[in-house]
């Protein structure tokens, strides 16, 4: 018997078509209609404006493709529930429910105690108690603990509907448009065997590139200096305002924000304080740049220096090197913001707001950690880099390291 | 010789250039930066989640069309300099600055005194204090000043660079595939004669599916039930927090916002008053979201419903009806109400905050107001409804006028 | 039970399922191979060049739609057996499988006492046999004498499946792209109302910009100036190789264009002579083509100078009016060849050769011919000149007709 | 002052303009029309149904490519005068020219002593001397005798806009939407160090993703089995052709194929006689598929029975290996051919046209035969190999041999 849907339009996977069950109450839910308000490449507008699609809309396209998925599996033969599709639908769309506002550049600021998979987690268990039980199946699945893996893979391995499903928005929202994958290729090439998600053999060129195309966007977008760049400038206003919190200054914010401004949170006390969850539930993007726009103007110059330069574009310079800068290189930099700092009355002993170090690391493919696997035709299982005619994937599995210095001019 | 550009990717046309004179300062000013921050399709993103694109990137579509339109009249061999190629540049970059957040929904409410093309003007003739009359030839230009007409006409008009982009652009986002226009074709079919903005002749059916291509997307996005109901719950809550303003009650918003609620502005006071026209700067999306957030657990009931069913997507019910409704109707609708604000303890008095009627009208094209031209061979000018073929295009300017009724359910 | 199937790549639709039963079986006879050989738009790629793509191609795509469209109204509760499905994706697939090289023009010239109608019919029936009553109900759909008329309808109407396919494989080929249809959003709009197919009332724009697209299409490719000039040269390339076939000069030719060459068919031949549908079968474009070059230095001057001007794309030029041409203007033009012909040494009592004239005429819809219903809320159903809105459909079901005159320069 | 100029619709790259000026008189000229009768995939379409485009289609798109990265160039600040413009567009524009039906298939059976290099050649002197050295420039960038040697790295090297277009062409017409490359973002990366072709450092991404898209399509396309297997195929038919034509029994042809079926020629026979070039000139596709045709009810049996199975997709098998089969293998494998050939009564010593073996092999990229540079910011010039930040691109530049074995069955 057919299920009734909500029909979606979206400009990447055409119509995508939401069952008006359980999944329907999921996407209705207040903690899911939260992800409107959460960019799922945060500052990356800022060097490709097109780049403004939302976790929101990235959950409902992953779920669209494991609707995709699951019925390829069937069509070969798979024995798949009625259950097991539904529970592998919301596993996909609640995947990363526990994002923040900006999520990477705040779990190193705001949220230092808590890993948003912990916290995705626990919404999930909330809704579920909520359900009533409803989602048991859908949490084994998340968590690995269901004894036909090849769910779990599907939600989360380097061949899960997640990466499927942001690559191709990615791209779509960026304009590079050579990123494109084949989703479709592969998800038909998609099978199972031991419980275990593989790919058949003649799927082999479109996986590389696959793989291929996630370095290409890594380097061309995820890491792009503009993006390494204000994701820096907006982790030190949020450490400013932390540090000017703490010292007792008034600071405008909206309630949520100024409640984790003003709290450092572990896991417990997420758990503990149904509060702490709900201001948790209330923080979004908008939180941060309406914050930022009113701090703009703030007394403490470094705070509102930050702010006017974040907003205005003025943003620091990157530079990439293969090795960790010096500590003379380090210094010399720090001098040279003398100027920088003079003509905006900032005080000598702040500069390190205007100047930050790091590196980023990326490998197109990691073997031994949830493999690709290959389905040869004497039904044996092989890693992609393995059964690749050439060095080449090999290559891809190599980690390549990159050091970041990044200051104001 | 070559202007030096930046490049920009842009997912609709491909790489943008951003020449690094003029426009490149108007692209990096604050006034301009700030349409980052205002949505192009405000609440269109609730019915197409693909809908985010902002008014900043849009201003930068139609600059680039306005480039290829210029190329085209400049291999037909129409004389034009580079200081006027440079204007019309500036003019369509600027020509929709001064829209606020929510443009339409908050102009009936906020900014009840003024309209945004006098802000735009107000905001154009400030930044052409700040050029030193660097804008003098693109205002004129905006203002239908200049004696070479078509330079207004490809900015304003039926068949402007902005229509051509946002069209474009719109479809692009909301994923109405079928609403692709041939811009190119168009913008390859243009001439001048007399100073007038013309069409070739062969490109007439391009013309009359671009129209038709503005009427689908006017009935299938523009004015689909899902914005219709979404923008009268925001126009509901943008009165009850002026009316618990004005009423003196302490409500949490931005100082900008904040500045809004509290006053009603004629084009004089921005005009005499710099700090009205600051926080008009400051205004944005981020203003309005972040406090209807806030203003969700307000203690006053009615505006804390309304915020709270729209964040959660509980949205008035539309009904459309080509007459008024008659007074009866909205006796009986009034009556319906009942149950939903006692359920929700709203006092009978405020039931007019959740149901409203209104209309909506539509011509795909209006003759005799700036006309779209037709080249004839013998070089006479005609108005493409007397130059197609067959009444459809009389038809097309016919307009179109629906009503509706829009209530709490 | 999950039927197994093959997958074709096609750009326009992507992934295309052909099930291995009585489907893969009809695909891969060569009744159906053939159509590889026949280019859907004949000689629109002298000015499109991509359109390049086969009636094969054509007849798989409808084929594909069909399939959604079949999977729409299951999902919309519509019974539709096993039988039903099948018979219905054979109908569409045969549908055209009587179309010869070149159609309409050779139709004109080559096959005049037959319709290629009656030949898909005359071919359905032969296959039929060979399949043993097979294809009994797709034949019962093909002629609709089947009772659940809809299925016809999705084979043959204003609204068909053949119509879907067509428009946006000729948009996509050509790159007319403005012309694109929302084949996916119409047919997720269609339903079954009293075994009438019918549109869903939200559906209405939709089918406006459908059938405007198919009047841009008409104008900008069906009936473009050079494909009306081409296809004017090849049939009088044909008529004089016919004549001289009759005055027994000897002419290259395949043996299948020698036998049509020598031999004017009904449909009665067809039927009696198995000979006569093997040659049929056995003539595509590659038999015009290959002749044509060498009959581009056949001693018949005439011959010969349509042959070289066809192949080395000197076309006619064609002149438009909304009048046939006068007798007067008609002599004035003869004269006008004059030159031509003495240059090319052509006799002058050949010179109706090199001057052709006729008339095309197209109305994007016809109301009271197979129209398209709008299935109103209250379940009545509506023809669309009459749901919509505005004139405008009246208006595209006006009849338009343009007469051509063709000549040699 | 502007070129006059055509416009033609290309799907893949948009409008594309034809300077009226030599570009136009090339393009008209019957050496170039002749291209629109050769598919620019051969045999492909048996695989991919939508790859029919053809070579006169890819030139047209080369050309356009070379008028963007001339562009580029220019805006970059390299001197190029109008000549110089003209010359590299014509190279490019006739670069493949000397091409014949099927190329690469019937180099190695019909024109085995020439290559279509040398053809290619012969053909843009021939055109020389018809345009009184208006090609002496094209002609010199073309055989790489300029001293400015980025005009021929423009037209043949490993980055060359040949490349750029038909990897992206094959792409688009195939349906192997994943092998889109970025040939924009390239293009604007290219610029000029010491008159040779070299890359910015930041385009080294775009770089490596080019590379790694020609090695899919080489693999799922070029390479693809069932293109293999129809091309053996096509070989065996023409190789019986001209042992039948050897023997002296007539075969029916098209007076051009007629003449390759029974001369071998050489470079030096096309020199001294101009009717083996104008038979060449007038082969093409056409010819091959209506003797096929034809031969498919000859009473030779081998020819008859090769003919029936390629025209109805009866397809050799094809088997790959990484080793070259063994002779024991290839005993075997003829062991099974006995019930074909008897079921089809093909004599014994016939069989070795039933099956074939050889090996292809590709490497995506080849170090030190015309290198693609990277600039460094210290503007050094670096091979891609050493510039990439891992060994992956070395991995690209090895050579990957298969063997296949294809056999009737």
């Amino acid at each position: 018997m057919a299920i009734s849907h909500k029909i979606i339009n979206d400009p990447v996977h055409g119509f995508v078509h939401i069952p008006k069950d359980l999944i329907g109450t999921l996407v209705e839910h207040r903690f899911f209609q939260r992800l409107r308000r959460i960019k799922q490449l945060g500052l990356t507008e800022f060097v490709y404006p097109g780049a403004l699609h939302t976790r929101f809309h990235h959950a409902i396209g992953a779920m669209h493709l494991m609707q995709l998925a699951l019925n390829t599996l069937k069509e070969k033969g798979q024995a798949i529930s009625h259950q097991e599709y539904k529970a592998a639908l919301a596993a996909i769309l609640l995947h990363d429910i526990g994002h923040t506002a900006f999520s990477h550049a705040l779990e190193n600021t705001l949220l230092t105690q808590t890993h948003h998979e912990q916290l995705s987690l626990l919404l999930m268990q909330r809704l579920n108690e909520e359900l009533k039980g409803k989602l048991d199946l859908a949490l084994a699945i998340f968590q690995d603990q269901y004894e036909r893996r090849f769910f779990h893979q599907l939600v989360s391995s380097q061949l899960d509907m997640d990466r499927m499903d942001y690559l191709k928005r990615d791209c779509f929202f960026t304009g590079v448009s050579e990123g494109t994958i084949g989703s479709d290729r592969i998800i038909k090439m998609l099978d199972v065997e031991n419980d275990t998600l593989v790919v058949e053999e003649k799927g082999i060129y479109s996986i590389e590139h696959f793989l291929n195309a996630r370095r290409l966007m890594y380097w061309q977008v995820y890491l792009h200096k503009t993006t390494v760049s204000t994701e820096q400038m907006l982790i030190q206003i949020i450490k400013r305002a932390r540090e000017l919190t703490v010292e007792g200054k008034e600071l405008f914010a909206t309630p949520a924000l100024a409640f984790f401004l003003g709290h450092t949170l572990t896991l417990e006390h997420f758990i503990a304080n149904p509060d702490a969850l709900e201001h948790f539930i209330a923080l979004d993007d908008f939180d941060i740049w309406s914050s930022i726009k009113v701090w703009a103007s703030n007394p403490d110059k470094t705070l509102a220096q930050l702010c006017r330069m974040l907003l205005n574009r003025q943003l620091f310079k990157v530079e990439w090197r293969n090795e960790p800068p010096t500590t003379e290189l380090l210094a010399k930099k720090e001098e040279l913001l003398d100027d920088f700092l003079k003509k905006n009355k900032i005080p000598y002993q702040q500069r390190h707001y205007f100047i930050t170090q790091g590196k980023v690391s990326n490998a197109a493919y990691l073997p031994h950690h949830s493999s690709i696997f290959i389905l040869k035709k004497d039904l044996s299982l092989q890693d992609i880099t393995e059964a690749s005619d050439l060095p080449h994937l090999k290559a891809l599995s190599q980690v390549v390291t990159k050091y970041y210095l990044s200051y104001a001019k």
